[in-house]
C-alpha cells in the first residue's frame, strides 16, 4: 500500500484516486481554496458535486489548512490543479514535498516567457520548491485522452500515458495506478508528451467552430452536417502539433498515439471548450462569448493566447516563419484578438510545415 | 472549359460535379448498370435519390450503354466507383479510355494476393487497361475528409488531397475542381495516400463499439459517455497506419494530415460503418450485424477483412511480427471470424510500433 497525497479535488484529480483506491492505496484528497464545498461535501456524504458520484471508500479528504497532515508519510504527490492553478500548487509543494517523493502532475497548458519562449507546466510547477530540495523529488505528468467522468465511472476502459525524464520511476507511477480499466503506459518524452497535452486543447476548441457555423445558417437539427471543416482543422492541428515538435525538441512520433490524436480526439468531442468554439462560429465575438459563460474555466482559449501569443515573438527573433502554424495564429486572432473566424484554409498543410521530411504535400496556389 | 466524363453516378461520385460545374466544366454522368434509376432520375427531374437534391443544370447524365458518347472528347475519367467495383470499372474503361486523359479515382480501399501482398486500388483499376494504352494514360487518386453530402451542398469548406505520381498532373486536376469551398492539396506520395485511405475506413468501424457498449449496459442517453475508449482505438489507429506506411513505402508524415487522421477523423463521426461498429458494441456477433443490415455497404468492414486477412500471410512469410498491427488483428478476428470484442490493450502503443523511431512507448507490462 502506497500512499498518494492529491493537491487540488478537481473533476480530474477525484477521478484518478478510483483506479489508485480499487488497488488498495491510501489517498489523500486536499482541497484548494476554491475547493472547500467540495471537501466539505466528500467529509459528510462521501459525495464529489463536480463528478455527483461517491469518492471509494477508502479516500479521504481533507481542506487545505489540513494539507501537512494529509502529505505525511506520502510517497507520491499527485498536483491535481488545472493549468490556472499549477503556479500556486508549486508554492504550496515547496513547503509539502520531502526527499525521495514523486510527483505526478495533470494540469495540461503551456507558460511563455515574455520573449516567447515557451516552457512546459511541469517545469512551473517545480519553481517554486526550494533548489536543495529540487533534485531530491522526481517530476512526471500524465497524458493521453482522459475525460474525468469516464475514469470515475468505472469499467470505461481509458488509455493513458505516464510521462517524465526517469523510467524507473514512471513504472513505479504505472504500477500503482493500473487496473483492468485504467490502461498505463509510459513515455521518457517528457517535453513532447507536455507539448502534445497543452496543443491539443488549442485545436479541438476549433472543434466547435463547424456546428456553430451551421446554427449561424439555421441548418443545425437538420441532416446538413460540417465534418469535413472539422476534420481539415483537426489534420491541419496534427501538422502543426507535429511542428511543435520539432520546435521545441519532442519526439517526432509523439503526437502519433494516445498525448496527440488521440487526446485531440476525445477533446473534440464535446466540453466546454468546444462549447466556446460553437458560439465563435455562430458569428459571436469571443469577447462576448467569453460573457455568456461566466465563471467557466477555458483552458482550451487559454493555451491558445499563451501559446498563439508567442508565435509573433518566436517570428521576430527568427526563430519560426510567418507561415508557420497558420491555424494556431488564426485561432489567437479569433480569441485573443476578437478577429472574425476566417479559416486561412490556402496557407494550410505548406511545405513549410514540412522538414526534416521532404514535403507533406505540394502547395496548391 | 475541360470535358469530365464520370463513371458511377453513386452521391461522391457525383457531389464531385457540384465544384467542376462550379468552374463551367463540362460534366457527363454515366451510371453502372446499378444506377439506372438514378440516371433516370436526374434525365427526367435533375433530383439525384441519393443525394436528394438537383445536380448541377449543366451535369448530363447517361446510361452506361451511352458511355461511349459521355467520353467522347473528354480530358479526365473520374472513376467515381466505389471499392466493390473498381475491377469493373477497370475493364469499362480498358474501352472508353484514350491516350492522354487523366483517370482519377475515388475509391477507398485495398486488394490481397494469395500471399498476403497488398496493393492499393487505382493498380487494379489500371489492370484490365490494355498494355499499349497504359503508359498514355495518367493514374491519380482523391484521399482526405470529405463526406458527399456537405460537398453538394457547397459552401460547406472540403479539404482533400489529390495523390498521384505525377506532380504536373495532379496540378492540372487540382485546377479544375478547385472552388472557395472545395480545397484542394496534391502528394506524390500515391501509395501512402492510397493506404491512409483504406485504413481509415477500418479503424473507422471501431469508433461505433464504444456507444453499443453503453447502450448495452443500458446507459446510452444518459450523461455517461465513452469517449476515453474511442480516442485510445483512434491513437492506436494513428499508429498501425504510421506503421504500415513503413511497411509498404507510404511516406511516414502522409498519416498526419488529411489523408491519414483527418479522414479518419470525419469517418469516425458517423455513417454506415460506425453504425455496424455501434451494433457490434451491443454484444452481436457480426455476421448477425450484418444480417441486420441488408444492401448496406460496409466498406471498412470488407476492408478489414481483405488487410486484416493478409496480416497472418505476411507474418507467416517474416514480413511482420505476430505483435505488429494489434488492432486490426483484433477487428478482423470480430469482423471476418465472429469473435467478441475484447479489446486487447495490452498489446498496444508496444515498441514493436515504433522503428525506425527509438520507441514510441516503454511497455506497460
Amino acid at each position: 500500500m502506497t500512499t498518494v497525497s492529491v493537491l487540488g479535488s478537481g473533476i480530474m484529480a477525484t477521478a484518478l484516486s478510483f483506479p489508485l483506491a480499487d488497488n488498495g492505496h491510501d489517498v489523500r484528497l486536499v482541497g484548494t481554496h476554491l475547493d472547500r464545498d467540495i471537501i466539505d461535501s466528500i467529509k459528510k456524504t462521501g459525495v464529489h458535486p463536480g463528478l455527483d458520484r461517491k469518492v471509494p471508500e477508502t479516500v479521504r479528504a481533507y481542506q487545505l489548512e489540513e494539507a501537512g497532515e494529509a502529505f505525511e508519510g506520502a510517497e507520491v504527490a499527485l498536483s491535481g490543479v488545472n493549468s490556472f492553478g499549477v503556479r500556486w500548487a508549486g508554492e504550496q509543494l515547496a513547503s509539502l514535498l520531502k526527499p525521495g517523493m514523486m510527483v505526478l502532475s495533470i494540469a495540461k497548458g503551456m507558460e511563455a516567457a515574455e520573449n516567447g519562449d515557451l516552457r512546459i507546466l511541469p517545469e512551473v510547477l517545480a519553481e517554486g520548491v526550494p533548489p536543495d530540495l529540487l533534485p531530491q523529488v522526481s517530476w512526471s505528468a500524465i497524458g493521453g485522452p482522459s475525460i474525468a467522468g469516464e475514469v470515475a465511472a468505472r469499467r470505461h476502459d481509458t488509455c493513458v500515458v505516464f510521462a517524465g525524464r526517469d523510467a524507473d520511476v514512471l513504472r513505479k507511477l504505472a504500477t500503482l495506478f493500473r487496473t483492468d480499466y485504467y490502461h498505463v503506459w509510459t513515455s521518457t518524452d517528457f517535453l513532447g508528451v507536455e507539448v502534445c497535452a497543452a496543443l491539443k486543447n488549442c485545436y479541438a476548441l476549433g472543434a466547435g467552430f463547424a456546428e456553430g457555423m451551421l446554427e449561424r445558417a439555421h441548418r443545425s437539427g437538420s441532416r446538413d452536417r460540417n465534418y469535413n471543416y472539422s476534420a481539415a482543422l483537426f489534420a491541419e492541428g496534427a501538422v502543426e502539433i507535429v511542428q511543435m515538435m520539432r520546435l521545441l525538441g519532442g519526439r517526432p512520433e509523439t503526437p502519433i498515439g494516445l498525448a496527440g490524436v488521440g487526446d485531440m480526439y476525445v477533446t473534440s468531442q464535446g466540453g466546454r471548450n468546444v462549447r466556446a468554439g460553437r458560439l465563435v462560429g455562430t458569428g459571436l465575438p469571443f469577447s462576448e462569448v467569453r460573457k455568456r459563460m461566466p465563471g467557466v474555466t477555458l483552458e482550451g482559449a487559454a493555451a491558445i493566447v499563451v501559446i498563439g501569443g508567442a508565435l509573433p515573438k518566436l517570428t521576430g527573433r527568427g526563430i519560426i516563419k510567418p507561415e508557420d502554424f497558420p491555424l494556431l495564429r488564426h485561432l489567437h486572432g479569433v480569441i485573443a484578438k476578437d478577429e472574425p473566424l476566417n479559416m486561412p484554409w490556402d496557407t494550410f498543410f505548406g511545405p513549410q510545415n514540412a522538414p526534416p521530411y521532404e514535403q507533406i504535400y505540394e502547395t496548391g496556389d
